[in-house]
């Protein structure tokens, strides 16, 4: 009988709530496919944590969770009473690149029973991945100000992309697109625009895909893919991005499919050097926290995507189905996809499906 | 009776048979508003001007039509015969720069009898403005690669945000916030992630607004402004983006508005010191070029849009009045909003409404 020994962060707010149904549905998937998961609960990354010390994690949190094989993690941020880039870049970002989590992945996909702001789309309509680089890129740490409050003030910031950065998500994304039945990669580019380092993408990308002759792919500008996210959503299978595009591209696709809610992620070390940090899209939601209302489906959903990581396809994939079968049922879901189940009805719901 | 001088630029593919409905239309409102419009036609910015004269424009091209009032652009670029690099920087992005034409302008309206991808909106929930930084940011001509060819390459690309640059055109939109009824701006940023500019700009954005006491304002990171740009397209009036955001906001509003072939927009020098121009969204089409078929409609309502921007409001507004008149009725669109009228046909069509 495998076993994996997951870390377990709820984090701020409704992340605390959505949590322990993540883990009721995680127990009951592992139970029936034979799979043993060991939780290993940590307060830290939090505001709690950091009004007790002073800081978002303890200074040996490497060593307390660095050994672990996946991160299961809540959310983290609360705006009135910490800075984001305090609370995220003390926590979340800082596993990114302190762990090379160099792939930000989110699936984009049409569910059943899931209102939809698009016209006429219906399930199995819409299935795609984004695949977004998530170390280097836009997100980088060089750059500064001169002149201040002069009229010649100005402020620079650079897009870093290395060789080694680029092409290991590139890698990454083709084997993706190969592995599915369309064989379809897009990537994201603005070289018509930005003229130095989206040439070097297009650059990289052109290289990469000789290497995967079986796969289809083509490039569109960040603005017109955009709009085609909207206009053919149908269009896409596996699209790649840097880290601002993909980030846009990953909160926009989950927005046309209604799954903003309840939409999960992987941050993923695809070496397994690292362990990967597995979260719902949504945030910590402080205006809704407290009341037990929130949706757990992206944090259960999350726990799909971990097992599916860990190698436990048929585990995730039951995780996944019992998901759609819920959300296709109208009593059992949340409020805000129109039900009237609490966040416990709501997993327990989704378990006893599993 | 005032005189304005224009120089028309039909440029290439598609460009060159939306321009004479374009003129039909101006002719009109002209006639019917008392006001006269001189066209002085200039053949470069074009394949065309560029296959004879390895260029594309004269090295006069500032003194050939920096003195015009406006200039009136069809479209430019045919990636299959010269690449966007050269055709687009040699003459759309020179404008931009060089008429330090600062503001990008374009208007997300839902139009009557114009199929939108969103579902239950109906024309008049959703009618705002997106303001683009359309000089620098992004868009900087500062960077370049280093140890080419080996594992340690990089290549690095600086987004250049100067005081001046910001605030005139944060300026320039809290204005038109406080022209409208709603008096409603949002900002798009993303200092959770940029961490150098992005807070640069929130904070010039703060400061402008203390100008404003009358307009209400609010900010969104552009992953989540995109999702509401499809899940909330009636919460805005006016927003306003960097170089980039704004390209992004400018293609994926008029898509979600169905408007994407039919948009127009404004690039301009607001205080006059060199022409503004007015072009459709759209580019040059090669695909659809020389069928006749092409839709005039961006290109009449950038004619709209120059009469504005000229001071003739009423002779813009009775414009727009008759684009949405004739896209109201069915047989007089043009096929791609599925009517059967050819270019000139529905050209016609809205001259007569004006
Ligand atoms: C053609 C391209 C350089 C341009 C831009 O990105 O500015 C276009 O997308 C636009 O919006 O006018
Ligand atoms: C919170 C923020 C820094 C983060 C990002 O931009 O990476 C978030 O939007 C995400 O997508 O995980």
């Amino acid at each position: 009988k495998k076993q994996y020994r997951i870390a377990v962060i709820p984090g701020d707010g409704i992340g605390k709530e959505v949590m322990p149904e993540g883990q009721r549905v995680l127990e009951a998937a592992a139970k029936k496919h034979g799979v043993s998961l060991q939780f290993d609960h940590f307060d830290f990354s939090s505001w709690d944590y950091y009004e007790k010390h002073g800081q978002m994690m303890p200074d040996d949190w490497k060593e307390k969770i660095g050994k672990h094989d996946a991160i299961y993690f809540g959310a983290v941020g609360w705006p009135a009473k910490i800075p984001d880039h305090v609370s995220l870049w003390g926590s979340l970002i800082k596993f990114r690149r302190e762990f090379d989590q160099y792939v930000n992945l989110r699936p984009v996909r049409l569910m059943p029973g899931v209102p939809s702001p698009l016209a006429n789309r219906k399930p199995g309509d819409i299935d795609f991945w984004v695949v977004r680089e998530n170390t280097e890129g836009e997100y980088s740490s060089v750059g500064g100000r001169m002149f201040p409050d002069t009229d010649r003030e100005f402020v620079t910031q650079q897009t870093v992309m290395t060789r080694i950065g680029v092409d290991r998500i590139l890698k990454f994304a083709f084997e993706l697109a190969q592995s599915r039945p369309k064989k379809h990669l897009t990537s994201a580019t603005k070289s018509n625009g930005i003229s130095i380092t989206m040439p070097y993408w297009d650059e990289r990308v052109e290289a990469m895909a000789k290497k995967f002759p079986g796969v289809k792919w083509d490039k569109y500008h960040i603005d017109i893919l955009t709009a085609n996210f909207v206009l053919h959503p149908d269009w896409f299978d596996v699209v790649v991005g840097s880290n601002l595009f993909g980030d846009i591209l990953s909160d926009l696709g989950p927005a046309c499919t209604g799954t903003i809610g309840i939409a999960p992620s992987g941050n993923i070390n695809p070496e397994g050097d690292f362990p990967s940090v597995f979260e719902p899209v949504h945030g910590s939601a402080p205006d809704i926290a407290g009341r037990g209302i929130a949706n757990p489906i992206g944090m259960i959903w999350s726990g799909a995507m971990m097992l599916e990581h860990l190698g436990e396809k048929e585990a995730g994939k039951s995780i996944v189905d019992a998901i759609e079968r819920t959300l296709a049922e109208r009593t059992l879901r949340t409020k805000d996809l129109g039900g009237n189940a609490d966040t416990t009805a709501c997993g327990k719901a989704v378990a006893e499906m599993v």
